[in-house]
């Protein structure tokens, strides 16, 4: 019989149709093709972004031009624009304001052909460092209240350019998501006194059945009512609401942590189109006991259909509990 | 500069990518090849599916033999099951239930070429009264509180089969998305005393920018903050909260202007994928003076990635004023 789960933070309903359990071999990911033709993320096009606002690697090099292990840009194509205020406005009922924001593209490494799942934990490292730096920056910028990290990787996934990239996007409202997470988190504070993140660790260290794999400071788990097959979130152990107050210490077991799931999931479905998500409290939070960072990594597998549109409501084919096993098992 | 716009109902953001400014030719819809090969809806099929719960047609034919112009059965694989008692039961802190409900599929019509906006209004009409049908049939199982009745048309927007068809669930909870927009519906009647929706149609007949067509019971609007392009909405004129206790003229008004808002749709884009959803009050409510029962239609034409999937944000490059323009002078 199909089980109905609901998400503990945000009261989403989700269908395991076990039925159906789908492993990793019924799900085909046709590899797109390697287009060749003009990469304008590839060094030596640098000339074709709009000018970098951040990048790392040799000291000697000059900005916008070759020799970086690393490029944020703006994107050429905003959804949002940087210059200009904030207005909001009222048009009879509605309500609009204009389209503030900042949409950044962190260009993850000069090599056309290595995705992120294929780059070496120090590589990510450098990826995670400029989240953390971008969002610092933009966080100056008293307009912005939110800025989303997040990451599409395939054609099915919403990617449009091949060469491995992230992207991100500074909001100057906190989007219902977010919000929906930080009142699910908040409410369940209010009643338990305890981070209701905190505690789904505490159990999935116990039942062990869900989780992917962890180090010591970070776990990787298949959540409880996943939107998709084979999704994942990335967990700090120790309480923490601000991803970019990290130490050291903690960015390196992230990269590493990061690293090995990427490369389990590949194994179970090789080239799987796949979004991530950075998780966060709002720009400018004082530490917040009720909200705890994490990433969500969600392959695209399934489609969302009149179904979900109309209900809200996810109808996955692999529980995960399974999917869990699947990527534990995985010969890295 | 884009725009946000926020949804009135839900309070969702939707970003108008106005400089994209995509027009209908923007949007190329791949044909999807007619596979020709064995079809479980067409007639002379009818063992091959699950026995019928309803069909419409030559009194005189036999259940699940041809000589039906609409059929529906139950889906061969469904989502949720019909048989079993609801259980509800935590686990530690998340909480489940067991995947009671019914999952059918309206056939509707024995052509299997036939694609519903080619449809003539009076077969439409068939199928609006086969949702009333099931839906009041349904309504009689105290184990079911609300019927999602929704179409997948097209691979993209979900379809696995070619054969025109629609598709219900009851769902023995109410989904998020109803529960939303009821607590909009009634927080915006608590402080104005007027049903949200009833002040929507106010305002979109006074300005006209936004309605496609409409005729003395119906209005079709492109609605303020769409989260596709070409989105539209189906609104009764009169405030009623039930789909189900429409009258006769109703259903042939409605049949009427979902016929044409569906072939100016098509004009505009031929062969586009979509999904429809029918909102509606829940099984067995008393009439409510807050909520507006109507139809959503969103074509497929963007994809959700990972800023959608974080934020619940959509990035629409059509502003809905050139969506219904374009609507509205398609050559019928």
């Amino acid at each position: 019989m199909p089980e109905l789960r609901k998400d503990p933070v945000l009261g989403r309903w989700i269908i395991i149709a076990k039925e159906r359990g789908k492993r990793p071999t019924d799900f085909i990911v046709e590899k797109s093709e390697s287009k060749g033709g003009f990469c304008p993320l590839c060094p030596g096009n640098e000339k074709t972004t709009p000018p970098e606002v951040l990048s790392y690697g040799d000291s000697a090099h000059m900005p916008n031009t070759p020799g970086w292990t690393l490029r944020v840009v703006p994107n050429k194509y905003p959804a949002l624009i940087i210059e200009g205020d904030l207005d909001k406005e009222g048009e009879g009922i509605y309500d609009k304001m204009n389209g503030i924001g900042a949409h950044e593209v962190i260009i993850e490494s000069p090599n056309h052909d290595k995705a992120f799942a294929d780059l070496p934990p120090l590589k990510i490292l450098l990826v995670l460092k400029a989240f953390r730096d971008r969002i610092t920056d933009l966080g100056r910028d008293p307009r912005f209240k939110y800025v989303m990290v997040f990451k599409n990787f395939g054609k099915a996934a919403g990617a449009s350019l091949e060469h491995s990239h992230s992207q991100l996007v500074a909001l100057p409202i906190l989007p219902r998501m977010v919000l929906s997470e930080l009142e699910g988190g908040r409410s369940y504070y209010k009643y338990k006194e305890r981070c209701i993140y905190c505690d789904i660790i505490r159990q999935e260290i116990k039942l062990k059945t869900r989780i992917v794999c962890q180090n010591d400071l970070f776990i990787v788990i298949a959540p409880y009512a996943p939107r998709s097959p084979f999704e994942m979130w990335i967990l700090p152990k120790r309480h923490s609401s601000s991803y970019i107050n990290q130490d050291d210490a903690s960015f390196h077991a992230l990269a590493s942590i990061f690293s090995e799931c990427m490369r389990r999931l590949n194994i179970c479905i090789p080239n799987v189109p796949y979004n991530f998500v950075l998780h966060c409290a709002p720009l400018r939070s004082e530490p917040l006991e009720h909200y705890h960072w994490h990433f969500e990594i969600m392959p695209k597998l399934t489609q969302i259909a009149g179904f979900e549109w109309g209900s809200g409501f996810y109808i996955n084919p692999t529980p995960p509990e399974d999917a869990a096993k699947f990527l534990r098992e995985a010969k890295l």
